[in-house]
C-alpha cells in the first residue's frame, strides 16, 4: 500500500517535493481528499476553499527548482485571527462575518515568501479572547466515541493538525492558547519568546501577551518554521543534544492544585524517563515574591482587553461575548495603579526568571489541568500556560502521555527568552523518549 | 467678514455643528476649499478625495442630532500608517503604493463611531521609522520664503492641522514622531501613556514603543479626542488647574548637550513664565543609572524592527530602506541578550520614573532640539523624545516660542503613565500663557 501522502510531516514533504518524488498539486489533493472525509466530524477550518488550494499548488508547482523557497508546497493551518490577503478573517466573531480584508499578516508574507500552501483558516474562539468553543470537536475524541474540546482558542489548528489534515498550522496565544490545544490534541507546539516573530495583521487581545505560536507533529517541523521566521538564539546550540548527565528541573508551579490525575501522572512518569535516561532532575518551585504571576497576568489581560476591543464595543457591542463587553466595562474594576503594578511586577520577573531557568538544559512544566475535559462548551482552563505566557519565554509542548480516557497529555519544556532554538533542541531529544515510553499513542 | 470656518478648532466646529449653525458639509467645503489652495505648497496629503468628502460630510448631516456621536462633524487627518477601509494605506512606502486593505484599524473604529469627518491620509516617512522626509513642506516655513521640514514621521498630519487644512489629526510615535512635528509645526500634541489607546491596524515598528498620538491646535482638542478614546486617569482631575502655587520641574535631560540656541532659549523663557506666575520651579535630573535611556530605546528600537521589517525585507527588499534593511541585517550586531537588557532596564525604570514624576505637578522638557532643520530631506533629531517614548508616559507638546528663524519652538509637559487626563489640565493652564506670553505667533 502507498504511503497515505497526508499522514506527512512538513519535513517529510519536503524532502519528497525536492527530491523530485511529489508534486505540491499530489500532496494538496491528498490532504484535501483527508480534508473532506474528516471535516463533517472534526469542523476545524472556518474557510478552506478547495478550489483555491490547487490553483496555488500548481503555481507552486510551476516555480523552477532554484527559485524555491524553504518551505516550498509545505501544507499550513491558519488561525482565523491572522490576516490572510485571499480568505475572510472572522476572528470567530459575528461582527466580522464573511470579512475579507485585502492584508496579509506579517507572518503570512514571510510563509508565502518561503513557498508554504496556505490551506485555509482553522476555527477560533471569538477573538482568540474566550474559553468558549468554536464547533470543532477533539479528533482524538471522536476515535474514543467521545464528544471532547481541542482546547483553545487556536482550536481548529490543533485539531487539523492532530488529524493528518494539516503538517503545521500557525495559532496564538495570550493565555494558552497554543500550548494547551497541543496538549488536548496530542501535538507538539511552539510558544515562541514574545515578539520574536512579527505579529502584524494577528488580532490584538493584549500587546504586552500575544504571541504567534506554532503546531506540528514532530519537533522537527517546528524547527523547519523556526527557519523560516528565522527565530534565532545568540549562540546557535549543537545540533544534536545528550539527554544522559543533562539537568532538568521539574517545576510544577503554582497552579499544582488545579492538576488533575492526569497531568499528575504525566508529568510524574515524565520526570521517571528522564532520571531513568541519566537525567539529573531536580525539582524547584517559583519564589515567594514570584506567586503572583497568575494574577498578574489576568490583571493585565484584562486591562489591557478593555483598551483594545473599545472599538468593537463601540461597533457592536450586542455582538460581542460578555466576557470582552466586561472587560472593556471594567466589571473587576481593576485600576490603572493596580495595572501597572501587575505590568512592572511581570517586568521585574523576567529577568530573575531567566537567570533561574538558564541554570537548568530546560524545566519540565505541566502543559494543561488534564486531557480534554468533556464537550465542546469550553475549551479548558489555560492556568498552566499564563506564566509562561507573562513571562515571555520560549514553551514546547510535547507529547507521549495520557489520561484516564486514552486521550493526549501534555507535558513542556520551557527555557529563558530567546533561548527559542536551544529549547527546541532539547525538546527533540526529549521528546523522542516521551513519544516511545510516555505510554499514549494516537489512534488517528 | 465671516469666519473661515477651516480656521474653526474641533471644539469649536463640534458646538456650531450642535448648535444648528452649521452642517457638515459646509464645514467641509471649506476645508476643502482652503486644500484645494495650500496643498501644492504644503503637500500634506497621500490620498484625499473630495467627493468622498462631501458624501460622508452628507451622510452625518443626514443623522438625526439625537443619535450623533461625540465627534459628530470634527475633521481629522490620518497618519497613512493606519488602516481605513475605504481610502488606500500605504506607509510612505513603494512596496505598498496604492495598497488598499479592506479594514479600519482599531482608531478608526472609534473616530467613525464617534461621527468624526475623515478627510483623508497624511504623508509619513517610510512605515513611520526612517527620517528621510516625504514631499511635505512646513506651512511656516512657507510663510516665511523658507524650505524647511515638518518634522517626522507624521509629517503631513502636523503640518496640515498647523496649516488649518484640518482641526485635528492622528499621528504615531515611536521615537519622536508626534512631538517632533509638533514642535516643528507650532502645534499642541498629546502622546498618551502607551498601550491606553488600541493601536489594532496601525503598523508596526516596536510593539513596546509604537503609540497613536493626536495632533491639534489647542488643548481642548487633545481633551475632545481623549473623552472620544476613552483616556483616563485612576482619578479623574478637576477641571481647573491653579498655576500660581503649583509645583512643575524643568528638566533638560541626559540630551541637553544636543539643544540648538531655539531649544535653550525657549525651555529658559517657559521656566521664567512659569515663575513670573507663581509656579515654584525645581531643575531636576535624571538618576545616573537613568543615563543609559537614550541608548535603551534605540537598541530596543533597532531589535524589534529586525522582526517586524522580516515580511517586506522578504518580499520587497529591493524598495525598503536602507536603514530598515540594516534592521533586518541587523547591521548593528545587537545581540538578544543585549536586546533583552536595554528591554528589562527600561522596564524596570518605567515606576521608579513615574514617583519621581509623580512629586510634580507636571515635568517641563524640550521637545525638539531647535526650530525645524533646513530643507524637506531630513525630518530631524528624536533625541528629545525618545526616553519619554520609551518610559511610556504621556506628554503634551505645548507651543508658544520661536527660534532664530521665526519658526515655532516646542516645550513639552510630561506626567507619570495614566495621568494622561492631569497632564492634560496642567497643559491647558500652562499652554494658555505660553502662547500669550511666549513671543511667538503663527503667521499662517
Amino acid at each position: 500500500m502507498s504511503v497515505e501522502l497526508f499522514r506527512l510531516t512538513a519535513s517529510e514533504v519536503k524532502s519528497k517535493i525536492q527530491a523530485g518524488d511529489l508534486t505540491v498539486e499530489e500532496y494538496a489533493r491528498s490532504l484535501l481528499a483527508h480534508i473532506k472525509e474528516r471535516d463533517p466530524v472534526v469542523k476545524a477550518w472556518e474557510y478552506l476553499n478547495p478550489e483555491q488550494v490547487i490553483a496555488q499548488a500548481r503555481k507552486l508547482d510551476a516555480i523552477p527548482p532554484e527559485q524555491r523557497g524553504p518551505l516550498h508546497g509545505v501544507a499550513i493551518a491558519v488561525k482565523d485571527v491572522i490576516y490572510t490577503k485571499d480568505m475572510p478573517t472572522q476572528h470567530g466573531s459575528p461582527i466580522y462575518a464573511q470579512d475579507a480584508p485585502q492584508v496579509d499578516a506579517g507572518s503570512i508574507i514571510i510563509l508565502r515568501q518561503a513557498g508554504a500552501l496556505l490551506l485555509g483558516k482553522t476555527t477560533t474562539t471569538e477573538f482568540a479572547a474566550t474559553v468558549q468553543g468554536p464547533k470543532t470537536v477533539n479528533p482524538h475524541g471522536i476515535a474514543k466515541g467521545l464528544t471532547r474540546t481541542p482546547g483553545g482558542s487556536s482550536s481548529g489548528s490543533g485539531a487539523a493538525v492532530a488529524d493528518f489534515q494539516a503538517p503545521v498550522a500557525l495559532g496564538t496565544q495570550t493565555g494558552g492558547s497554543t500550548i494547551r490545544p497541543a496538549s488536548f490534541n496530542g501535538i507538539y507546539a511552539l510558544k515562541p519568546t514574545w515578539n520574536a516573530i512579527t505579529r502584524e495583521g494577528q488580532k490584538i487581545y493584549s500587546l504586552i501577551l500575544d504571541t504567534l505560536g506554532f503546531f506540528a507533529r514532530s519537533v522537527e517541523d517546528l524547527q523547519l518554521l523556526a527557519d523560516a521566521f528565522e527565530l534565532r538564539d545568540d549562540e546557535a546550540p549543537s545540533d544534536e543534544f545528550q539527554v544522559e548527565g543533562a539537568r532538568i528541573a521539574l517545576l510544577k508551579t503554582m497552579v499544582w492544585p488545579q492538576a488533575g490525575p492526569g497531568t499528575q501522572a504525566a508529568l510524574g512518569k515524565a520526570a521517571d524517563l528522564l532520571r531513568k535516561h541519566g537525567v539529573e532532575v531536580e525539582e524547584i518551585d517559583f519564589a515567594p515574591e514570584l506567586q503572583g504571576l497568575p494574577e498578574w497576568h489576568a490583571t493585565v489581560l484584562h486591562s489591557e482587553g478593555r483598551s483594545n476591543f473599545l472599538p468593537e464595543y463601540r461597533a457592536s457591542k450586542d455582538k460581542l461575548h460578555e466576557f470582552l463587553v466586561g472587560h472593556v466595562d471594567n466589571v473587576n474594576k481593576i485600576g490603572k495603579r493596580e495595572y501597572l503594578d501587575a505590568f512592572d511586577n511581570i517586568a521585574v520577573a523576567r529577568p530573575k526568571v531567566d537567570e533561574w531557568l538558564a541554570r537548568y538544559d530546560a524545566v519540565l512544566v505541566p502543559s494543561a489541568v488534564d486531557e480534554a475535559p468533556e464537550g465542546t462548551g469550553s475549551t479548558g482552563s489555560a492556568a498552566f500556560n499564563a506564566p509562561w505566557t507573562a513571562l515571555h519565554v520560549p514553551v514546547v509542548g510535547l507529547v507521549g502521555f495520557g489520561g484516564s480516557q486514552g486521550l493526549p497529555v501534555g507535558v513542556s519544556l520551557v527555557a529563558p527568552r530567546y533561548r527559542d532554538r536551544h529549547l527546541l533542541t532539547v525538546a527533540k531529544a526529549v521528546g523522542k523518549i516521551f513519544e516511545a515510553e510516555g505510554g499514549w499513542k494516537s489512534e488517528l
